[in-house]
């Protein structure tokens, strides 16, 4: 590991299995933190069935994945476990096999959840709020990593809703224009403005979806586009997918915020066209058929 | 011609001219009708321009294209010229070298053309009316030719904005969506609501725009949607100009309208990002940069 934020090291875990029933057979006892931290298909494989044989009542589920919604799957298959919902930003690449190199600040975002709203029962909250706490103690105050932020329910869904911004605005744009980076399609007025109109739609639908107003402090789509504009030859996860013929993240990305924004009786049409063209495209590749 | 509507015959033109400089050079005093149906294609070039030599103040422009906002660049150059601005619908292919083939039934809309908005000069209103009218007898009554319908100048701007709620939706999203006809990207639910939002989101534009409310008479969305699930195997000109590698009607289709719109205060956020996805794409491929 050669990081700017916590020097270098190498990384030796304690134990490897190779499949998550191996890890359920060999311990014993109960595990006490699950991290997943996989890229979120639910249209591909549901990892709540993965993940299942470890998961007691009393395990604490960390889910650090792009999107919304990426709970829902989990909370209907264990209702009582408790879950810690994260959002992490971190510049790292794998510069060659088992060598990873972290370029910038990181930043992880925690906090509980229960049904996304902050409504459902009190024993869920309380398990969550302490998992929460134990988090930032451990990570932060203990192990001196700095940029933990600790946000209740609500507040966490709105990071995650403000990271969907930038995300469902660069990632589908970037393959269905035609393969181009982030600071590249900023720099095309028309996608430009297209880029702007998908983060200003999100941004507006917010406070409808989860009964709070976007807060102040998150950048604003002008200031995350004056951002990309510097981050020249960065190129999203998105993109990386499709050239390498990996199925993308669309359904937490895209397909989601469109249907939990749809009950809430809100529209995003800029994000729900993305969404359309894009599922469409992937499924002409599957079945080889894409005359892009 | 092999034709539903007018019986097989075979088409002698009086005379064929290989340029317009060669047709204003060999031919003796002025063009009474000059009919332009060609696609059109701004961004690359200027018909109007192209037509030049052969207008005279008295010439009457036929304009015979798809889009909106096609007349503009033949009004600024021929400020006193009159135009007749002219929608069609034609189901026809051409079999082989010379032999075309029309499978269904035609129709061509037509009206004058002054300023877009029947405001000009009543010299100009004047004169396109009575070259609507001499069309219309001579095709019509005299002619035999059915289906000649004769608009003033607003109401033909509503058959072009209502040809363009199918266009533009259907013409861009086959290309984007990799490469599918009309019914089967209707028979997809997210295209299809996405195909829906484009054309309702230009119905809805279209009294801000044009100052008068939709007429009843035109197709709904939905009913536009049901014709096309009949439609099958119907591919739109755009993908196959996009297949062929031939320049596509970008900005008739959809960068005039989102522009035309915007002037209004009226913003077609789909359509927007169609036009800025499908114009990166363009020059994607033009560059040989397109990873798709």
């Amino acid at each position: 590991m050669q990081t700017h934020s916590f020097g270098d090291y190498h990384f030796s875990p304690t134990a490897v299995y190779p499949s998550v029933q191996a890890a359920a057979a060999e311990s014993s006892g109960t595990w006490d933190y699950v991290f997943v931290a996989t890229k979120a298909l639910p249209d591909i494989n549901d990892d709540s069935d993965t993940i299942a044989p470890l998961i007691s009542r009393d395990t604490v589920i960390v889910l650090i994945q792009n999107g919304v919604g990426v709970e829902a799957p989990y909370r209907a298959r264990f209702p009582g476990t408790p879950i810690v919902s994260a959002v992490t930003v971190i510049s790292a690449e794998q510069k060659s096999p088992g060598v990873i190199k972290q370029n910038r600040w990181t930043r992880i975002s925690i906090g509980p959840y229960t049904d996304g709203w902050g409504t459902a029962d009190d024993v869920l909250a309380r398990k969550g709020n302490a998992a929460v706490r134990a988090l930032a103690q451990w990570w932060g105050d203990s192990g001196g990593i700095k940029d933990v932020d600790v946000h209740d329910e609500l507040d966490l869904q709105m990071v995650r809703w403000h990271k969907l911004c930038i995300n469902s605005a660069m990632n589908p744009s970037a393959v269905l224009c035609g393969g181009r980076g982030n600071a590249d399609m900023a720099s095309d007025p028309e996608l430009r403005r297209h880029l702007r109109g998908v983060m200003e739609e999100i941004r507006a639908a917010v406070p409808a979806i989860l009964g709070r107003e976007f807060p102040e402090h998150l950048a604003k789509p002008e200031a995350i586009l004056k951002s990309t504009d510097r981050n020249t030859g960065a190129r999203p996860s998105m993109l990386l997918d499709w050239e390498a013929g990996r199925p993308m993240e669309l359904e937490v990305i895209m397909g989601n915020p469109v249907r939990i924004a749809r009950e809430k009786g809100v529209e995003l049409p800029r994000l729900q066209t993305l969404y359309a063209l894009l599922r469409s495209l992937q499924e002409m590749r599957k079945h080889d058929k894409s005359k892009l």
